[in-house]
């Protein structure tokens, strides 16, 4: 018993942290603000048709074996998004709104974090339904560039999050086992499959919101960044529990 | 050329019409009524978070391999509603909103549009997310049995829509090549998904929405069941356009 007990204790050490990118580093809805320079006063209503129907594309033609990029589906749901609002959107508007995708700002404590995390040399990487063009711009536009060992997109797998294989791909990349890395999600959805997957997880739960009911609960759970850094700062050379 | 159009106008001849169940013969928003019982004042809303997370939870436990049956989801759905809109949830409760879902309201054209395409000889059948237990109750409770041939669920295939799997199951039990069948929903990403899939497809749009871009566009458009059957009834033996 004590043995095992042992072994447990080893297997789930945190020897890396993985995060997704939309909405958990980054505010997608920071796109609002070129919305409302189109379209004033309606930004952020904009945004948010925007980002659930980029979300139910994703799975949606993921389930229905028919891949596109995310760029391509971000481009499909602003459309969606103009048509149900009955807002005009030329084919210009459309690529200067898709651009403000490129350019999303990270959360005011993502930097912090990631510094804090980079001092402790714990090795990090962004797990991503972006292309990897997009995942490269948008960190590359925030100037994070630094904090991180990898950058992740699906691309290469053809299938969006939550599919099993997403998230085997962050295992082979880190080449490490699902038990030493840390997923962190504000995604509700993506936190659960993640720690279905495996991976000792932490749900970032920045507006005090349920967490899905998709039969698993994560192993941590945090209002911000700062406090999950902390947290994993704690954690190191421990067993998660 | 006239041999090839010959052929192809055969092949697009609608030989049965297979319906969506959930929004298109009945009113999923009906529950709204007992919601209001329990959460007086709150019913349309409840129903609402609740339909959108069973949806959700219907892709994401497919793409997650992790299917569990619709009453399953629509039970985890209602939790999460009542969690996210602050309101206390019993077992007993749940129950009695859940058992509410199994005797939803049919549309108030439902009865009169098969009652319509029966006369006119057309195999009718419906295609639903609905566990087989679900989509009896219903259709019992409802006094809709004489209408229909077929009740498919994807019950056995221990996945939802739209992976192509569930439509090729309609395909199977019609006997039918699915050029002959006529697909009939009002879920724009289940019209979406079922012309991808090679079913000449009637979208009902009751709501004068915007339909999904998910790269198909449905055969035809219609704003009620009673436009759909007449529709159908001036298509039969001829190529659908």
């Amino acid at each position: 018993m004590p043995v095992f007990n042992h072994q447990e204790n080893k297997m789930k050490q945190i020897k890396s942290v993985v995060f997704d990118l939309y909405g958990t580093l980054y505010d997608v809805h920071s796109v609002a603000a070129t919305c409302d320079e189109f379209f004033p006063g309606r930004g952020l209503e904009i945004s948010k048709v925007w980002r659930q129907k980029q979300l139910e594309y994703t799975w949606l033609r993921s389930l229905m074996g028919l891949y596109v990029n995310f760029e391509q589906a971000t481009e499909d749901a602003i459309r969606f998004a103009c048509a149900e609002l009955n807002l005009s959107l030329t084919s210009e508007l459309q690529e200067r709104m898709c651009n403000a995708y490129l350019r999303i700002s990270p959360y005011p404590d993502t930097a912090d974090a990631l510094r804090a995390l980079n001092e402790a040399e714990v090795p990090l990487a962004i797990l991503s339904n972006g292309s990897r063009r997009s995942i490269q711009q948008v960190v590359n536009n925030s100037g994070l560039n630094w904090a991180f060992d990898q950058l992740i997109s699906v691309e290469e797998l053809a299938v969006f999050k939550p599919h099993p294989s997403v998230y085997s791909l962050a295992e082979q990349r880190m080449n490490l086992r699902r038990e030493n890395i840390l997923f962190v999600s504000s995604n509700a959805w993506d936190a659960s499959a993640a720690k279905h997957f495996g991976f000792p997880t932490c749900w970032i739960n920045r507006k005090n919101g349920a967490f899905d009911e998709l039969g698993s609960t994560p192993t941590h759970t945090v209002s911000n960044l700062s406090v999950m850094a902390e947290w994993v700062l704690g954690q190191l050379h421990r067993e998660v529990v």
